[in-house]
């Protein structure tokens, strides 16, 4: 493998002006995106030019199954991955938490590829899991930001996310540049196992290089998110609802709120609610809804207006463009159009700035929350 | 398929001297689950007798793949199969919850065994599922309640769980009941798939046979549960911690809790506290830790540890003889020495128990909670 260098300093680990390095973080992402994308591919053939990932078209072509496993929100990157991956790669995803996978005899063989995922290198679990998946005989692709991290070290192939050090122990760009990682990889193995054409592959490209400009007009409208936070921060109480792609995106939501904040926030999939947890729902429990246009738009609606008449302070987030849920909602917020399989990134955006902004009204120490580590590298 | 025949009326349906419909379904499980395994295996072969199951023995093992399709508690008897399947059948089995998998194009072919559970068989979600699973060649089989539900004669096989009617809306011997017919399935899925000896077959019988004993021995200490019960009911949110097969155990005790008594509880992998729920701990929010003593039973004491010095108040539910944990539990409650897969249905019992009696001290109505339908038969 070709050794790659990453050049940061300590001047990059400063505020730069921000008060948090965790704000600071997440007004990156429009650069650490356009980082984590840059030189690794190609317009002319629409594909993705990704010289560290250790396999050989043809060994990518061979793969039976996928495996993803990672802990925290790394895990929930991952889960972002496997409707990307079975939707774009038409290929099987089996995702697994690190600290669950280790212990259940996994079946996993030789023809698997096993991607890890994991911001420090060094999440023990998610370590000890690539072991014994090597030990099994399949082949190992990690997703690490930082170079020369034991994982990045010990595995057969390496996407580096480009988004320098994070010091925020809440991860905000470190997940988006994971995402940014996972449609690089998708695109690759989508093209070397032909199951996408050169056009669409290029249509592809075209997507990927507009989102930073579409995550910086998110960042610009922070005083929206601002305004939403300050009507909802003394609720001790949250829940944050998606479908599909944006369902563990909600989980990433309510997990930045947990984190920061010390709400209990909890995130579902939508569809879920009526099983169960909608007789939690009262008027002391905003309920943040996921809706991007797509074709489970209108039953998002419909799970919507359940919430509603049950009482509870609904924030949604909506395409740009909608008015149906504008109307119902006591807060809206408008995310640019986009594919679908891509808008998980735009809907995170404001989830981030949602969490900060009521843990800094809640008077919570951002950057170092409580019981927590930036790196988890004990089991 | 055979004609089969449930025989129940509406005398079943009352009371029969519990303040509740749910109190008296707790108490029936000895019963419902001895009514599930009945003449449905031979000692004498170490093998399931499942006459209506749909596939023939070749059948069964041509299959290539498990998916388990379901939704709210059935959902989490589908994590547990998973579990018990991929140990037990050496097969990889795919869970997905009905409302996500519909909408995702899901990757199901005809070599797949096609596996949903719900009480009703009429639950929308799953019954839509089950459908396009059909339409892309899939063999369905269904675990229903519901003598001749919809999902009962649309699937090519039924595992029916002989419980009688379920009136309390938050289930409970439904639950237990189908954890046992996906025991009695495993059983039959390695044995005629060969990966599993007569001598193993009848080792395992050994163990189900001896379940409704251990079951009423838990029963039959109520009072314990009501003293801890009668400790917390006051609080506002809990955590439910599990590991591996009792990972969904967690999940389904903090539903149970959630659904009837308001209290938002949410289950975690006990290993994920680490990487952000951990930030939410204090000593208002009690953690109800599930500890088997299996090989993970080391890395629960752990987080227990790290859980208490937080200060939150700790129940811990630990195997039979257990010392160490009841040292550093606020509350203990012990659990009958059994096979590691089979110690979900011993968990479940007590924390049934602990949310009945919670929301019972709240003044809740238990049969009926707010917003919540037995089945739900709308999308």
């Amino acid at each position: 493998r070709k050794p790659s260098k990453i050049t940061w300093d300590a001047a990059d680990a400063e505020k730069s002006g921000f008060p948090h390095f965790m704000l600071k973080e997440i007004h990156e992402q429009p650069q650490t995106i356009l980082d984590t994308m840059r030189g690794r591919y190609s317009y002319e053939t629409g594909e993705a030019d990704l010289p560290d990932i250790g396999l050989t078209p043809k060994e990518f072509a061979a793969v039976d199954r996928i495996w993803i496993v990672a802990c925290g929100t790394s895990w929930h990157a991952g889960l972002v991955g496997k409707y990307l991956f079975e939707d774009m790669v038409r290929t099987p995803v089996q995702v697994d938490i690190g600290s669950e996978f280790r212990y259940r005899d996994p079946l996993v063989g030789k023809r698997d590829l096993f991607l890890t995922i994991s911001q420090s290198g060094e999440t023990a679990d998610t370590l000890a899991a690539a072991r014994e998946a090597k030990q099994k005989g399949a082949r190992v692709v990690s997703i690490v930001n930082v170079v020369g991290s034991t994982l990045a070290r010990e595995s057969d192939g390496v996407l580096y996310t480009h988004c320098g050090p994070e010091i925020g122990v809440a991860s905000t760009k470190a997940f988006t540049a994971q995402l940014t990682a996972l449609y690089l990889m998708a695109l690759h193995l989508a093209r070397v196992r032909n199951v996408m054409k050169e056009a669409d592959g290029k249509a592809w490209l075209d997507r990927l290089v507009r989102l930073p400009v579409l995550v910086e007009s998110v960042l610009r409208r922070e005083a929206e998110i601002v305004a939403i936070a300050k009507r909802y921060y003394k609720k001790r109480n949250f829940l944050f609802l998606g479908r599909g792609i944006n369902y563990p995106i909600a989980l990433e939501g309510s997990l930045k709120l947990k984190e920061i904040s010390y709400i209990h926030a909890e995130g579902y999939a939508a569809g879920e609610m009526k099983h169960g947890p909608i007789a939690l729902i009262d008027r002391d429990m905003p309920v943040v809804v996921l809706a991007p246009r797509d074709r489970l738009y209108e039953k998002t609606v419909s799970n919507l207006m359940e919430v509603k008449a049950r009482h509870a302070p609904v924030i949604a987030l909506v395409a740009e463009g909608e008015r149906e849920l504008g109307k119902t909602a006591d807060a809206v917020f408008t995310i640019p159009e986009t594919h679908p399989l891509i808008s998980p990134i735009l809907f995170t955006i404001p989830l981030q700035l949602l969490a900060y902004h009521i843990a800094v009204l809640r008077g919570a120490d951002v950057d170092q929350p409580r019981n927590l580590a930036k790196s988890v590298t004990v089991e």
